[in-house]
């Protein structure tokens, strides 16, 4: 492999312009080659500031021997058929999650990857938050024990604007599923049963295209360990995100950061700062390392550490969550396998 | 009312000592009337050591005119015709959680006490502890708002012995049913659903008489708020007792003490210390505090803080937990309601 | 040594009583014998109280066969004639700090120990607070290795009355003494110079009678160790009390226990407990402990863990530190050794 | 003012090629202009990397009408002369520091800035730590009330290797200058008085040079707050920088963070992660505010944040510390302005 890896980044929006920012300026070993967008002005005014070419054209980026990868980072419905492209053009892929929301369609984006045998990575960030990670490795390395119990807390600072809101899927598919590759992150176990529970509480009007802001998940894994998901739309004190392994070693948790380590204590009590609000303000340093996690896996000749798989058993998990939401029962995974819809 | 208000204590095993010690060194406006247990030299011997009679029988104690209030620590199976007693001697009743194990038993006992119009309360001395307390205060004064979700954890340090197991009734009547009252306590509203789910993990001889070491519940409120209880017999690294209260307006957590505030740092980490591993180092003051409750109410002439519906309730929602686990269905607690068994 | 320890304590004011309460009810291995007060009121109603006689003269508790020990609780200036007096009547001695405020009298109280040959223990009771004595462990075992720092905060959280204060000693004999004595108990090494420097900040009257109420003082230790203790007659916010040692090794750290472990975090920050403001709420587990260590000691025929050069160098250093701040230097002990006055 | 503020960086070396990376990719209105090193490669290196020129001398640096600022991040030895040219120029100067470790250079190069009427800014970029300044903020607000008491703790990981310590003009004007400058933020009030103590603790061989590793020092304000810092050269478990303001109405602190928030807990006890190790690892997040605080100031027209004065009087200080070190004696910080050798 040569030397940096050269990758492009397709979306130049809020996350795509993350990518390429971190591919500019911060990833040991990688360099941005090209940034494109459907919109030329974002793909200019972003490719200008970073000293790259815009790329005019799909295309155009995947034809180019320069490009070594490439970054999708488009919008979701767009994600499955540039995943077959790119591997069709021999480009190891990063992809921003989901790849899809139907499990048809994300089979045919995995298939393409697995015939054509390029790399791939789905961009579960979180599993390179270096307090997750500890947890992940408390259990890997056994100091733990065997896993019991998981609790992983998840919620955000404020609900999205309602046009979001309709297609993302609705909060399992959008949100929870980041807790669902938690979940199998951490126990190192698949799931095999979901047990959900919800509600609209924060936005009655969230009901209205039946989606919900607020949830409770049970998870029971291959092994016996059981994990609760909580989630909601709306924790006015900042970004919530919390994960615990219990097993019969011990404990390990992650906890939340603050902004900062100031406190007052005064006749009333103690002041501490808040939670971060923002998502980059907690996990910025997460996305700098899955970035790390993919260059060195190629370099080594290795699989990157979220792969395929990856990307598809969190939407297995989280068409069952809605099915379980639904249908009021205890939902087994194999029944989505056997009947997705 | 008199002053102070005098209490004979029935039960002299470790329960009933602590009691007989608190009242008779450390309650404000209470004091120890008697000590009786079936076995005598029992009795004595602590009658002996805190200065008291011991009294020779229930019936002489009851019969006694310089007794208030009758505080009832013996055995499970004695609890419900104890309070029956007590109850039409005309007697304040303290009983140890819980009065029953089924649900018969337990209005025989409760409808005597209403028949009476004795005072009565339950021994649930966790919604006792200043921090638990915190999280109910912040949800009952309005300050988070209302309540979303509800995350209790609740792991022993060690299995009790197999005899013991044999005639608790089970994890969730036996251990479980704090955290169902604290769910109650915590949330001020009723529990209308149960899930469960769980296993014998950390010890399969458990299994043998159809317990389980190691469970997740979740419960659905009334008022549409979610709970999550997480249990375990054995946690290693001690007593684990944490309540946290999701609302519209904020969270409210109690955390773990650790048993002192030490700790070092080395190039290695830090260590902290360990928490309680016996119940009565994380939980000495409750006890304490659920005395000054019970005097407190019955000097104002009002009703004790933890009356009948709070001994009631939770045994409920355990025998739903119980039959959702061998169901494997969510469970509508009105079902239990309906058909006990 | 018969079992238990027999001790009648001298003086039921706050701290006597206290001590007359541990020894009636608490501690392992010893008994409280009777209670004596200059005020036979006094003495007859803790005495009463507690099941013991109340000992109408010092004279008949010192020739009572049936005390083995005494518990000097009474004023401070009768502390030293009382401890010779008992040391005369071969009994064992605990004397609440201070044995005197001046060298003369301290170092006649502790001859007559020493001519006697019986044990002695003075109070002070924070070396047997846990987290304290973490620390202390943490360079004892060499796990943080050689003490190059010590940080020490000693904070009350309110000036007691003026007319305590007027005959105290003043603030670097009945406050920071403590911090003296935590000094050498961390390091395990003597102070061979005192820095100090001090004002009336919190109240000026405090001025008029030439005491202070906030001071920050430098030790020097035999061994090359630094110490700084800062204290403050009044944290509005609580007793704050924080002992730190820093060695090549590593740092240990003794911070504050808030009231309890609840929090709430808002849009606005988090909020916590406050701090203890009453001392017994900070140290009540170590008055235990002092008891505990003085029987166990007695026991094995050893002697006791605060012994009479424990009692004696906490004053030299005090009168270094008052020198130091009247003359604006820095006073090496030796001086104060060489002219007390 | 045009847009952005251009600034041109001078010294190619750790820091100035933070200062340049920072401007060129992070600082909201203000961008890089050029960078300049006395090694034209290291120039052209950085340059090239950042997509910005070299500037092949100084003068033509200064000469550039592109350039509205210079950020002066060469060595120590040569500030002094840089900010003269730089404020004859008309350039407005941002320098590290400390601007020169004599009081006669440090004036002849504030002279010149003074005259020129230039924006003068020292780089103290702790200020900027979010903590801190939440520490300050407590007191400038008046939510503690009138400061008494400060306290500083700042330990450096490991020692810088021997020749950089040989001609960093000692532990004081190297290290704890920051601290000094640290005490005027948080209280707002000049100091007025110094004592220390040190020694070589952690490596002998720093006393061949007459330097220490290991300091406690008192600082008397004028307003009368007391203020220790204690510094070491080597923590082993870290890089150890907390600040605590103690007032009449409360006391605020800036505690260390960890290297992230997990931790486990275990039989033995709890461990958490470590401190940061390395400095920019700390304070990265300050470096970047401390520019926004430059840039700010300057586009409102307004004075820098940290001026001159912030500039001089912590090295008054310092050389007051060495004096009091090496006399052993509380020095007054006038003596120093009257006799500063």
């Amino acid at each position: 492999m040569r030397d940096p890896l050269r990758v492009a980044v397709i979306g130049a929006g809020r996350i795509g312009t993350l990518h390429a920012e971190l591919l500019a300026h911060g990833i040991a070993g990688a360099a941005l080659a090209a940034i494109h967008d459907l919109r030329p002005a974002a793909a200019k005014a972003a490719a200008a500031r970073l000293g790259v070419p815009a790329a005019s054209s799909v295309d155009a980026l995947l034809a180019d021997p320069g490009v070594d990868a490439v970054a999708i980072c488009s919008s979701t419905d767009t994600h499955a058929d540039l995943i077959v492209r790119a591997a069709e053009a021999g480009k190891a892929v990063f992809c921003e999650k989901p790849v899809s929301l139907d499990l048809e369609t994300m089979d045919r984006a995995l298939d393409a990857v697995a015939a054509a045998g390029v790399a791939f990575q789905i961009g579960f960030n979180r599993r390179f938050d270096a307090a997750h990670a500890s947890v992940r490795l408390a259990v890997q390395s056994g100091e733990i024990g065997t896993p019991h119990l998981v609790r992983i807390t998840s919620r955000d600072p404020a609900p999205p604007p309602r046009e979001y809101l309709a297609g993302s899927g609705g909060m399992f598919l959008d949100m929870s599923i980041h807790d669902f590759d938690m979940a199998r992150y951490v126990t190192g176990s698949e799931v095999v049963e979901v047990f959900a529970r919800g509600a609209a509480r924060v936005d009655p009007a969230i009901a209205e295209f039946g989606d919900i802001d607020t949830a409770l998940i049970t998870l029971v894994h291959e092994d016996g360990c059981l994990t609760v998901i909580d989630n909601s739309r709306c924790a006015v004190y900042g970004y919530d995100q919390r994960v615990e392994a219990f097993g019969s070693g011990g404990v390990a948790t992650s906890d939340n950061p603050l902004v900062h380590t100031g406190l007052v204590r005064k006749r009333s009590g103690t002041r501490t700062a808040e939670l971060p609000t923002f998502f980059l303000d907690r996990y910025l340093a997460s996305y700098r390392a899955e970035w790390e996690g993919f260059v060195c896996a190629l370099r080594a000749g290795q699989a990157p550490p979220v792969g395929p798989e990856d990307a598809r058993a969190p939407l297995v998990i989280g068409l069952a969550a809605g099915r379980s939401l639904h249908e009021e029962r205890a939902v087994p995974v194999a029944e989505i396998e056997a009947a997705p819809a």
